[in-house]
């Protein structure tokens, strides 16, 4: 087998991502979407390849075991079939006013979404100061959160009035069984109470009640407007508690009852569904979190099975992805701020147009030479902690100083490790090659290598030396000191890149002047460095 | 407005594509996947945005015409509304044995499919050279192409004999009408032509016929097989000639005739639909030819609504895909290289990897200074065909020879075109930037700026000078040049570079070695440069 590098590894995250939606959400082409639209900072169309592989190998493993689970043996695995929410048999027929009440319907969508997000930054920023004060506050939260939700769930129904049971359901309508659709709550025999059916039901069986067309009057205006406001708070401040909590579903949820509050709303200027604007303001919601456009447009399709109404989505996702740009960003993209990862937007900032590559090299530079002293070496791995070294040839060993390329932290490790080393500094590379194997690199690529503190090198060792040149990449991306630091960012971005040297852009100077990597290029450290670029803004 | 730049106009071209695969086949999410998996060669995430932006409003646009011609306004458009083929009301249960059939279905797809391209191939070279050779031959190309297709049109169906007309169909099975689905042909009344059936009805209702699962009986064995081969082969040899015709429908006509093929050879053992087994061989037909998989996938969902097939789709698809792999590239790569167009495969090719960029570096490196006479730049503009040439500051502008950047020729014919010429070569940056408006060059970039032979410089002019700094692209990407050939191709591909400047390792020579373009980094001119190349392989 071929050794897992760090492209594969990426490759690998994602199809990890592809799979995870693909099977969560029935949905295989969404998954494969979702990844390319969210997940990948950088695609390629063998990755493309590769994730639609994995949920197809999803897609037929989930069918083959709904298949196997439909009597019933794998207890609620497998309910609802290959598609969860099916509402094809709605009739999809609309005019010019029902596509105003779709405008409105995603604009608002919008807002909220931008609220949304606006809520789970704060609160999930409150939350990570709670949990940093230790294990005890993280389950004083979450019981704390558990405890209001329990609260909601069982206190808010008994604000409603109960309604009569409808007399053509199909489904059984009594207070008896506890496992009805139809939540009796408080009320007597014949009658149900509807924000009960919403709130005490598993979420799945909530949004097939929402999104169903053939229950217009089964539920309140005022009863849907309780549970709007109710799993909308609660999706807000449970996200960011040290249990595992989604997205998705909190937002489908309170997006779908606000679609059909609106839609009861419209009833008398509308002929479209009510259904169908649950899973339309489902669609609002979503765009206005997530601002995903076509992975969202193909997992609700293949969540809803419903294709005539692709053209009321798309309209709907792009208002409200539109509207909620206007406030912030994508509830993923405030998710990684807040977590501090340095993620790279696709497009540079416009502030960088006017800084080049060298403006944001920050500290000094450590360079090795072709033949470095394994002290010096063991010295600057224990004192700094970059993961890239340039390798400069000095005079004899070449005419000038030359910038002979990039070593990484890894492998000099597995180097001094093996113990390759030389008594003089002359070339030798046949030695060093025949002694490692391309293999042992490979598992340092993978981050389980040698360790700095399980070196064991004596003083004699010390003053020998490491012949670097087998283990240097020779052919680093470079870009000149005066290039524009947004076309430098783009290349980092585009290329993948981890280290990128800056070389001079006049000669008789060293060969190198920096090295930027990924957080050298962050908002944040430019704007450290260079405070006064706020003001130009 | 803005100026539309070189990225802006790649975003139409893209844009244009995914709107027409939008609106041919009804398929707005199909049309962005085919944008991004086939046409873009350099994706960005803005551009998915942009993409699903111009299907949704081709969606919502092909949604109110066609509710508009449904009462038969227009003709024949609309007809199917937005879904051209539904099969969704068709049972989708399948066994191991099934899997099976769908397997064995692939693979040959796959041998069919690269069969196709190979066929295709061969077909469109000769036609090329035939065309080359005038207007007559191409008209005569086209007439005896129109007369073999006529030719098996009408005398095919006397091959096969007379059915009875099935009994429960609701579509009238009678002589009389020419608009029927039932082709009488030869028959007498109360009997009917199946391959006449096919061969004479319009293509949409071929496919509907073939995909159709209430017909199992309808279409013969024989037919289906001598349908399939005459298809095929009219499809090959229909490629090519001098009028539009797609490749597509061929391809799912032919698939969906072996398809339904299999499908009646393995009625004995496999449980599905015939129907669905002419929807998965159009699959597997377009997967060996297209070799797309996402796309294909999602285009086929959104012709036959049938979300359910999903799994075995993506299963054919990926299998017939894997398979035809093994012979050829996709028929859109083989087009790509008849017609000679400079398109960059996304991995570099293995023998790049032994290269270094100034191996492929060719031609007279030719330089501009910063102050450079006018007479030297109309000389050079006239003798060379280059788009982008470097501009050097020599001593005693700067210390040493520098870099100064990349000029472009359109730029250049700009900036002579205005006169905005010095009688010194003193800096004099505020003069030439006064003259000339950003405007000016955004009509260059377009492709309709200045032509050279508009220009009209008197003798005195000849010998004043130019600044070109201002028009300088102060930022070029650059290379080393012992870069890898590979990591530098990768780095002009995923950047969308047209021009990339290779700058020497060691200092003491001039500050640039030459210029790569996409055409130094194509194979034919690489083999060509280092014939040795071949016998490494």
């Amino acid at each position: 087998m071929r050794p897992v590098d760090l492209e594969d590894r990426r490759d690998l995250i994602t199809c990890g991502a592809a799979a995870g939606v693909a099977a969560a959400f029935r949905a295989p082409v969404g998954g494969v979407l979702f990844a390319l639209e969210e997940v990948a900072s950088w695609w390629r169309s063998a990755l493309l390849w590769r994730t639609f592989f994995t949920t197809a190998v999803v897609a037929v493993t989930l069918r083959a075991f709904i298949q196997f689970c439909s009597t019933g043996t794998c207890g609620m695995f497998g309910e609802g079939g290959l598609i969860m929410y099916d509402v094809s048999s709605a009739n999809v027929m609309y005019s010019a006013s029902d596509i105003l009440a779709v405008l409105l319907l995603g604009i608002l969508g919008g807002i909220f979404g931008g609220l949304y997000n606006y809520g789970v930054d704060k609160v999930v920023r409150t939350y990570s100061i709670i949990n940093e004060r230790g294990a005890s506050f993280k389950v004083l939260l979450v019981m704390l959160v558990s405890l209001l939700t329990s609260c909601c769930c069982f206190g808010l129904p008994w604000l409603v009035t109960c309604t009569a049971c409808p007399s053509n359901s199909t489904e059984s309508c009594s207070a008896d069984s506890e496992s009805d659709n139809y939540k009796s709550f408080q009320c007597g025999s014949g009658y149900y109470n509807d924000l009960a059916t919403l709130l005490l039901n598993t979420n799945d069986d909530a949004i097939r009640n929402l999104f169903s067309s053939s229950t217009t009057k089964e539920f309140h205006i005022s009863s849907l407007f309780i549970y709007f406001l109710a799993i909308y708070f609660l999706g807000i401040i449970t996200y960011g508690i040290a249990i595992p909590s989604g997205l998705f579903i909190p937002v489908i949820l309170a997006g779908a009852a606000y679609g059909r509050l609106v839609g009861r709303l419209f009833e008398s200027i509308s002929q479209l569904d009510t259904g169908l604007f649950s899973l339309l303001g489902a669609a609002s919601l979503l765009g206005g979190t997530m601002r995903m456009t076509v992975s969202l447009c193909i997992i609700l399709l293949e969540l809803t099975n419903d294709l005539l109404l692709l053209p009321l989505v798309m309209l709907v996702l792009l208002i409200s992805k539109t509207v909620a740009d206007n406030f912030n960003k994508g509830v993923y993209d405030l998710i990684i701020i807040i977590k501090g990862l340095p993620y790279m937007e696709a497009h540079a900032e416009s502030y960088m147009k006017h800084l080049v590559a060298v403006d944001v090299v920050s500290g000094p530079l450590v360079t090795f030479s072709g033949f470095e002293k394994v002290r010096n070496i063991l010295y600057t791995l224990r004192t700094t902690g970059h993961n890239g070294f340039p390798v400069i040839d000095h005079p004899p060993l070449s005419d000038s100083s030359v910038l002979c390329g990039l070593v990484l932290r890894s492998h000099l490790l597995v180097l001094l490790k093996a113990k390759v080393f030389l008594t003089d500094n002359i070339n030798s590379e046949g030695e060093t090659l025949a002694k490692i194997s391309a293999l042992d690199f490979a598992k340092a690529g993978s981050g389980k290598g040698v360790k700095l503190e399980n070196l064991d090198i004596d003083d004699e060792e010390m003053e020998m030396y490491v012949d670097l040149h087998p283990i240097t990449n020779a052919s680093p991306y470079t870009v000149v000191e005066t290039m524009s630091l947004a076309k430098a960012a783009v290349l980092f971005r585009q290329l993948g890149l981890r280290h990128m040297c800056v070389v001079p852009k006049s000669q008789e100077r060293p060969p190198i002047v920096g090295i930027l990597t990924r957080h050298d290029l962050m908002p944040e450290h430019i704007l450290g460095l260079l405070p006064d670029l706020n003001l130009h803004k």
